[in-house]
């Protein structure tokens, strides 16, 4: 066993993930092998009972400290009828960003009032169908959409419940974070430049618009706790000077999340409570009268770890003095975050126990490029054809994000449960791929 | 009119892009106004005489200087059936990389033994069908392949007309080349390592493997011409070696290709006829008894400009004393580049000419995160909600790259002739995503 094969399925694959007998991967009681033989590879192996877990470690957190909450389930991350299933079993709802993930809330049963529907360029047919459907919470993301969204629902004879969307000078990074006066983002609207404040006097006045609270979003991967207290602190400061100012009643505060997982051992994310904690605290210390109720966006956190990537080895090559390229049957189509954000991932040998010293390797995608490598120089057993490589922390940003590049279909996804996988999502084909050619 | 119109116009845009009376852009004859109305935005649009011209800068500099050639279109840059039944109108065979390809140039009707099979990792399956389906040529890209693919085609009872591809020493990038002893590549089988001689030896004991020829590929979006007669060089020394040591007919050569395409007006791209001209002028200065044929692989310079992709303009938000941002309907799904390889743009107005003096903006895609953006700061005339946006040399890496990211479907393609705009790849509808899930 590599020294650290023991801390990676302890503290980055999914919860109780373990080996048996013949040495073979057991995720969720499944056996990776039993299930690329079952479904083929690449596969995407979702642990039901981690993603509880995940929800769980939100819900469980605001249930003893502020039950009035409702915990968001990030559809871009990845999103899936069965998934959302099981996390709207646990309580949370959905935060969309497009008619297409609005759909598979419906699809999956979600109770659209729990659905939020974000977006810094929401066509105007979507939002219709937000409003049709009956989605909980539209996030006013620029001044243009309150005059969009209250023409859109006056002409349904609806009240459209909105949340408006701030840049609240807070953008955290993945270590540190950082406090500007003046935003640059694409998203939200101003406190500095006025835009905020305007956009609540605006909707207060728009007659089919019920502006229930505010909400602000500080970034994503975020691994220090600090940044949610200073948004909180900074949003319920905007919110009182404006229920002085404009008679707003902060109802909803969605404060974002976006919590850090752990794609490597190198990798020392907050725990959930902590997060929670620090927003809850920070509410609670103000003291008011009417507490809103808060929507929290765990993001990636609820579905990272509970992914695995499975992946079957074919060409291995060692250049001699260079490097040993080991390639799989995907790559940077099913997972482009080695491409897009120079990520770091671990990975095992998933069929059996290894047979000889560990060496470093390059692992290497299928892809026609010579930039498509999803692990450089990692160490691992030797591999050869046929064996099957599991890149964990695979949950989040990688099947969401997936592509068909080289025409090769995108890759099934499982869900594992008590031994148990069900398929959620099916590959793509030859066949389908060709089915958008007239 | 902006000042650098006239030349994106003239230089980037395809062939004959004009505007009409009413200032719209004109592609192909046809107004980018009304094929928004009509097939929607975001859409790709491909103007046949532009792919045409690309397709006849290779062939007819090759007729006059090597007619035993063939040029190969290149389906990973983007491929569907119609532009691919042009491509083979104008002689071209096709580089295809899966299964997937190889299905889109049988639809096509393209003769199959024009087509050449490459991949650092061809699963078995895929190099069956090629065998299947009379795939015109395989590329052996690592050892252990000559034997998968000797076996399959024994049980088939075929022999396999296979190259070799080589890692020539020779790698280029946009403005420069350097040559290395030991490659770093996933791709091919080294000079230096022994491993390209041993492919030789071994490829040409195979009982049902013919070794046509040797392949090369030294990178793509080149704009020098020396690294082109460097790689035939290298290439030929090789195969004057292997003749002698055992007995090797260069029947193919394959240098690769690989030629820049002009993104911007700072890029300064070689003629085709240029790229052709190193590689026969070299080819032919050998006086070689028996000159092989030349496979050309064009690469992106066949497509890229052909392809301009048209937006809407949604959300437009001035954030005073720091940016405009103006968001698009499309953005880093339809067009992966500038997040991948923080490539340049250019971009015009494509519904009317501007009415204002232009300005400086951010052009932001509507996917849901702070790096979706299309062109930082571009200067164009004030944009509002509406208008239409027309990115060109938008024909390559960017539909073939295009993802469903935010569960938002692939934008529709059509080809326009003569002021005739035909559909080639329909736009993905919501239920087209939902169709994944059991």
């Amino acid at each position: 066993m590599i020294s650290s094969e023991h801390d990676l399925l302890d503290q980055v694959f999914p919860l109780d993930t373990t080996r048996d007998d013949a040495g073979a991967l057991v995720i969720g009681g499944a056996s990776c092998e039993e299930l690329a033989r079952e479904f083929g590879t690449p596969l995407y192996i979702y642990d039901e009972a981690t993603l509880r877990a995940a929800c769980r470690g939100y819900t469980r957190a605001l249930a003893d400290a502020y039950p009035n909450a409702l915990v968001l389930y990030a559809g871009k991350a990845y999103v899936d009828p069965t998934l959302l299933q099981v996390a709207a079993s646990e309580g949370l709802g959905m935060d969309a960003v497009s008619s297409g993930e609005v759909r598979v809330a419906q699809a999956a049963g979600l109770p659209l009032e729990r659905v939020v529907l974000h977006g810094n360029n929401k066509l105007p047919r979507e939002i219709d169908l937000a409003l049709e459907l009956g989605v909980g919470r539209i996030v006013v993301d620029a001044l243009e959409e309150i005059e969009i969204i209250d023409e859109l629902a006056r002409r349904r004879g609806q009240t459209a419940q909105v949340l408006l969307r701030l840049t609240p000078g807070v953008e955290a990074h993945t270590h540190d974070y950082i406090r500007t006066g003046a935003v640059d983002s694409k998203f939200g609207l101003g406190l500095d430049s006025g835009a905020a404040e305007e956009a609540v006097a605006r909707a207060m006045r728009a007659p089919n618009l019920d502006v229930m609270g505010l909400h602000a979003h500080i970034g994503s991967q975020i691994f220090d706790t600090e940044p949610y207290a200073d948004t909180v602190n900074i949003t319920l400061d905007f919110a009182e000077h404006m229920r002085a100012a404009h008679g707003l009643d902060l109802r909803d505060l969605s404060p974002g999340g976006g919590g850090g997982v752990r794609y490597t051992l190198d990798d020392d994310p907050p725990d959930p409570a902590d997060i929670v904690a620090a927003i809850t605290s920070t509410v609670l210390a103000r003291k008011l009268p009417h507490p809103p109720r808060l929507l929290i966006e765990p993001g990636r956190s609820i579905v990272a770890r509970a992914g695995v990537a499975l992946y079957a080895v074919g060409t291995v090559k060692h250049i001699p003095g260079v490097r040993t390229y080991v390639s799989v049957d995907g790559g940077m189509a099913d997972n482009p975050r080695p491409a897009l954000y120079q990520s770091k991932y671990a990975a095992l040998l998933a069929n059996r126990t290894g047979d000889g010293p560990p060496e470093t390797l390059t692992l290497a995608g299928r892809y026609c490029e010579s930039g498509d490598v999803l692990l450089r120089d990692t160490v691992l057993p030797p591999l050869r054809r046929g064996d099957l490589i599991a890149v964990p922390a695979a949950g989040a940003y990688h099947m969401s994000m997936a592509s068909t590049y080289n025409m090769v279909g995108r890759p099934a996804v499982v869900m594992v449960s008590d031994g148990q996988a069900r398929l959620t999502r099916r590959r793509e084909s030859d066949e389908d791929l060709l089915a958008v050619f007239p």
